[in-house]
């Protein structure tokens, strides 16, 4: 099953998309933990809340009424961490020459980076905007120190992200964070889907595109470190809960790594593609920022 | 006025510290925002909540009952942003030969990283866990794109802060996310003074103990950047609001960098205070963790 956030009639809904079109999940019968992050919201009211209030996606997920008209939104409006994996595509590492890593990189963004499978991408005039095109993991349960068994048992479904980076702020300083963490930058979407539909390991096409040229392609089948391997490493150090996302890293092809340095322009049209989960399509918008 | 998070009667409250002891601070009359993060608590619960909930500190809070028995808790237990600077104290950076820095290095946290001024902090044993002291700040209105005028007065106040680093995951890959992020590894508190009771810009002194052994001393005039330069220069790319944590860096001494190295050992006893706010007196407990 695919399933996402969606506006409708003025608010937005945890849904599924069937063969009737985007369905309202009902609410989970799970315990509502008072104490979790977003605990006002309605349990229905987007698929962050849907989760952390103890909702699972599965073909079995309790489906509510067809919602007509119904207009897709970024799936995970508000995780608590999301929790980015750099360097991870071996094909990209070998052919740069280095060693493949023995331990993962890892930087963050926040919700605030996140937007909609059709949203634009929202960025300073004059700063050097690249994409990485990436597979994310949606986390489905609480696990700290888990094991990669427990840890592939916590993955709730997997969406398509860009990773759209700032380079010219990535590069200030040692730390990407700020060249990664800007607010509206990052598209995702725009469905979630369960593993026992897709299987990364077998090999999903992943690819990107910038007004319809093709920029990046590559497979999932050689991630150096898959998503239960990305979520049992972070699991050591820290909980990882419902509703948290993983962005596994991009294969080559990223603008900065080009002869010469390619960037994007306003107005450029941006495509993010993985295989079985599905497209996302967003106009780069680069404007004067106050600061 | 000195405010802070306490336990008290079972549960926890938002306070201030007055000459008849721990006071709950009276509900916000501010407008609430339902979509604001943990708009389901109490906004008296404790100061992120309270901050959340558009509370105000300063020496007109309104305050209600004296909490007999209140002990103090993490004063910010839910800050949705931990933002941290590294490598900010002038003098350190000269002495290592550097020249200072253009921009702030910045990384982050999480709110689960966070414990009280007297709680354990709980790490693997086999790791190099290290210390460094620092002044943080506490963000009290919501901005973006800030000038440093804006940024001065969106700052609610300071705490101290040890940013406790597990410096060879730190060290793993190029990115310090995966060192410093691990789950009650970062002493808070023990209370927010605000910025009419207290002057970094005037000089802070700031010091670091092991079992009462000094390693670290300097003052908070040497910053690089301080307090509404980072404010600022962080709402250029996300949105900052109450609540939110900024940690400033940390001077010279750190046990990294010391010939030989020097780590902290399971019972040390780690005592972080800066000069006019308080004093954090942590017990390093490190054990077996299963993964």
């Amino acid at each position: 099953m695919h399933f996402g956030t969606v506006a409708h009639a003025g608010t937005t809904r945890a849904a599924a998309l069937t063969c009737d079109g985007w369905r309202a999940l009902a609410a989970p019968t799970a315990r509502h933990d008072a104490d979790a992050p977003y605990a006002a919201a309605s349990p229905t009211a987007d698929l962050s809340a849907f989760l952390a209030a103890g909702g699972t996606l599965g073909a079995d997920t309790p489906l509510a009424e067809v919602l007509e008209g119904a207009t897709v939104r970024a799936p995970l409006p508000r995780p608590a961490k999301v929790i980015c994996c750099g360097l991870n595509y071996g094909e990209h590492i070998r052919e740069t020459g280095r060693d493949l890593p023995s331990h993962p990189t890892l930087f963050v963004k926040y919700a605030d980076s996140l937007v909609g499978p059709t949203d634009d991408v929202s960025l300073p005039s004059g700063t050097d905007v690249d994409w990485e095109a990436e597979l994310a993991v949606v986390v489905g349960a609480t696990i700290r120190s888990a094991d990669r068994e427990t840890a592939a048992a916590a993955i709730a479904g997997y969406t398509v992200a860009n990773d759209v980076s700032v380079r010219d702020w990535q590069y200030r300083t040692l730390q990407w964070f700020q060249g990664k963490a800007w607010d509206d930058s990052t598209p995702t979407g725009p469905v979630v889907v369960t593993p026992d539909q897709v299987d990364p390991g077998a090999g999903l096409t992943i690819t990107c595109r910038v007004n319809g040229e093709e920029v990046q392609r590559d497979s999932t089948v050689t991630l150096v470190f898959d998503s239960a391997d990305l979520l049992a490493y972070i699991s050591t150090f820290t909980t990882l809960r419902p509703g948290d996302l993983v962005l596994t890293g991009t294969p080559g092809g990223v603008g900065v790594a080009r002869d010469p340095k390619r960037f994007l322009a306003d107005g450029d049209v941006l495509e993010t593609e993985v295989e079985g989960i599905g497209l996302l399509r967003n106009v780069i918008r680069l404007t004067d920022h106050t600061a």
